[in-house]
């Protein structure tokens, strides 16, 4: 027997198993799966009220909320398209991104509104714009979610044949360069991620799940229906913030929590009393993910907290997970410093999940050599396509593997190491020098709050490593200082030629340093060759 | 991108991400994953050499051993069909069952070859006689495993191009009654099989499993894919017998095992001293399945190993898991007896199955109603259907949904509740009594070993339930005894009209109590009348 797979066999098992456990913990909000699973029908009804039909698109522009995930179990329900919009973009964005993708309807929370009445004119295909709100605001151009809500039937909507290969979420990446790419995930890609959540993360019926990364990236890494399937509690922070998380950590008992490593660092340099770090829960899984986690930074969460760190890594494009980081059993008795450098690494393969790591050539690298080559993939979470884009697909699905774009060394454990970007590899008198390495470094310096390294040009070694730098608050450093750091433990040729201070460092929504904008200021007028 | 799913690529994850670790612990055999991946890829080339092709069918006779996980993991590779046999039939059944199933190659135990040499003449389609010994026996009429497999090359077999959808396992079923049905599990099936196993059992690689169950029993639940793509451990006992069971479970450290309930009382029934006992390893999950588990056989597993007991319901049609029963977090507070109760329901449904529990009418039975019907699932883990019949097919997958032949109740936490197989069900004066609710109250007597509920036919009642009762070693018990036991605890009309005292109880070989042949010493020369 064949039944297509489908996200909302997640949300559907809470429903028969777990119907009266905790759903959702958002603000003054608590619903329970059964409260929360009408609130899905009810979308699904409205939506479908609104002229909504399967293949089109509904847009969504807001902070995390149950709201999200309403959105994100009514869609399979329904065979349309979600477009979780990043709320750190700007106007222009917007109004490239909902005409390039097509919505139909566009739900924004109160609050982000000024994002969208700028160009709200030039929106060529939208035909209802709700405002997501808690306070039933009236609002005269904009349609109220909960009032439309309350007046669409609690019952689930009339089921909807959906091929478990059609598009259910289109994500907008947000690219470093260029105009941003519509990654179509079926709901096959994002069934399967889920699934393997549960297994490489132990999902479970306990846990109690903190939603402090943006839901809009990548459908919240899709743990909210690994989370649901299992029949685990959402709890939700809006935008992280220490304070607020710290707070939630330990009132709502959580046990599982996915932080890029920019978020745990955030966490572990937050002041905090003697009394509010003893009440903190100690069983705590922190998946993280979105750049290589600083040494520093996982055993200080593993020491000051207690928790437990395990990276992933995945892209948008891959549903997004392809590998995982743990410790094996074989290991155990490692001394800590090596078992933290196995965690820093990037990881396995997930199940099912086939990765290389090739030259240029199409050559497997050797593990152990040192060599580094491109991550390629071939597996159920890699994405359709790009929406409307078929030579961007073309460019990076050959030969049925994905590229990633992404350069990393094998070890002879399985573990890959990425060690930079394709287009952030610094190539530097023939020798590759890993961006990510030196950062590494420059984040052990105790002045150091964080750390950028890019290649700038050079006469005679035609790249150089050229770093940014941000320095703790209070804290001082001359450049000689860390350049002389950086000499004591690194070969030479990757050691930053030059070490710039700066304020902030440019980052995209998703928390990621755009080292395009970094590189512009060494590059100007000159021409960067990169394979 | 769509990649098929496969079995083998729990074994793929295996040999990338832990290929060091151990994977096999069978008698004196101890391999690694790189080293157990070698023999699959010898067994799936020495497979092709024989002529062996994409569909066709691979029977192989054992007990529990690494050979039938080495046919497991080399089927998927090859595209070939397995047909694990049960070693409990006689001679009629295989010439039945290979001439049905069509089997090109035969791959038999030392020590089992008496159950074929009889019928041998009499298989038209079987080409090749392989036997498997770790002796390198020579027998003139039989190919030697272990010799032709360390001449077949060590290289994965060219790639072959398999749909997910085609069968990978043909599994005949025991049946009380008529010939055997073979059923047709896909890649698909397995996969999503092994995917809920991790979810449900958490599966993780720090697991060392103990193969208690029959492997050739629906291909040992599916557990042994779950396993190795999580990299865990696989501790194999030929033939489970307590003593060594405790043996490989304290020196092993064995952390996971699955145990029909008969089984796991023949481990609770076993003299221990009290040293053993305290070596024990005590951080064990037992999976049950097979029949329902009395409540003293959780509690005794719970109290006396301290191990944690998971029931899951299956059959081999659904490959084999659709329910699971675990204790809900809500429920963590309540009295032991009333949560050992909830652990001996059947379960809730796991993800992505759909369960409902049917009338006759086709209307679902209201939760806590105390209502009977039909379990009927929609899943990805229901069968293909069966072999070369298509109308057995018909008459069990009907409009999408697979009838299972088990009556139930529902509750309002979702819990399903196995009563009865349909035709087991005693319906007596209008009243349906469950033999396995009398049953389980017969186990709690003190003197009861085993027992069965069956109807006998009545003149007044149209059925009433009849006792057949092994009683323990050296206990006694008179029929009024138990009966009175039984009045005592049971409304009247559900009470035993008879008991008989019997050595030992007819069963299948899956450890199934043959009802049929007991009720037939009461029904001879009158007719059944069963919905």
């Amino acid at each position: 027997m064949i039944v297509p797979l489908n996200e909302y066999d997640f949300l559907k098992r809470a429903l028969v198993a777990h119907s009266n456990r905790d759903a959702i913990v958002c603000g003054d909000v608590r619903l329970t799966y059964r409260q929360f699973g009408e609130r899905v029908n009810r979308w699904a009804n409205l939506m479908r009220s609104l002229g909504v039909q399967k293949g089109d698109r509904v847009a969504i522009l807001s902070q995390n909320c149950h709201r999200v995930l309403e959105a994100f179990f009514g869609t399979p329900l329904l065979g349309s398209i979600l477009m979780p919009l990043n709320f750190r973009l700007v106007p222009d964005d917007f109004d490239y991104i909902l005409n390039h993708g097509g919505a139909k309807v566009l739900v924004v929370e109160e609050g982000l509104t000024h994002l969208i009445d700028p160009i709200r004119d030039k929106l060529e295909t939208v035909e209802h714009f709700i405002l997501a709100s808690d306070l039933n605001a009236s609002e005269e151009t904009w349609l109220d979610y909960e009032s439309l809500l309350s007046e669409s039937s609690v019952e689930q909507p009339p089921p909807v044949e959906i091929d478990e290969n059609e598009t259910s979420a289109l994500l907008y990446t947000s690219g470093t360069t260029g105009r941003p790419k519509g990654v179509m995930l079926t709901h096959r890609n994002l069934y399967i991620n889920a699934m393997n959540s549960i297994c490489e993360f132990g999902i479970h019926e306990r846990d109690v799940y903190l939603h402090t990364l943006a839901q809009f990236h990548c459908n919240g890494w899709g743990v909210g229906y690994a989370v649901t399937g299992m029949g685990g509690t959402h709890v939700i922070i809006k935008k992280f913030e220490p304070a607020a998380f710290f707070d939630l950590i330990t009132h709502e008992r959580v046990t599982f929590a996915c932080m890029p490593p920019t978020m745990i660092n955030m966490a572990l340099n937050y002041l905090m009393d003697a009394e509010t770090l003893e009440r903190l829960p100690r069983d705590v899984r922190i998946g993280t993910a979105g750049s290589a986690p600083p040494l520093a930074t996982i055993q200080g969460a593993q020491e000051k907290f207690g928790w437990k760190v395990i990276q992933i890594y995945g892209l948008t494009e891959t549903s997004p997970f392809m590998t995982v980081s743990k410790i094996k059993p074989h290991m155990d008795n490692w001394p800590d410093e090596q078992k933290l450098r196995v965690q820093a690494k990037t990881g396995y393969p997930m199940i099912g999940v086939d990765i290389r790591v090739v030259t240029d050539e199409g050559h497997d690298v050797k593990p152990d050599s040192g060599d580094v080559g491109e991550v390629i993939t071939r597996a159920n979470v890699v994405m359709k396509g790009y929406w409307r884009q078929p030579e961007a697909t073309d460019a990076v699905i050959v030969d049925g593997w994905f590229h990633t774009g992404d350069m990393a060394l094998l070890d002879s454990e399985g573990y890959i190491e990425v060690v930079d970007r394709k287009k952030d590899l610094i190539i530097s008198g023939g020798e590759n020098i890993s961006s990510i390495e030196v950062e590494g470094l420059l984040y052990k310096h105790p002045a150091v709050l964080e750390a950028a390294v890019v290649a700038a040009p050079d006469e005679r070694w035609g790249e150089v490593p050229y770093a940014i730098v941000v320095l703790k608050p209070g804290a001082t450093a001359a450049e000689s200082e860390l350049t002389d750091f950086c000499r004591e433990h690194l070969a030479h040729y990757k050691c930053p030629k030059r070490i710039d201070f700066i304020d902030v460092l440019p980052r995209t929504a998703t928390g990621k340093i755009q080292k395009n904008v970094l590189r512009e200021r060494f590059w100007k007028g000159k021409t960067k060759h990169v394979g």
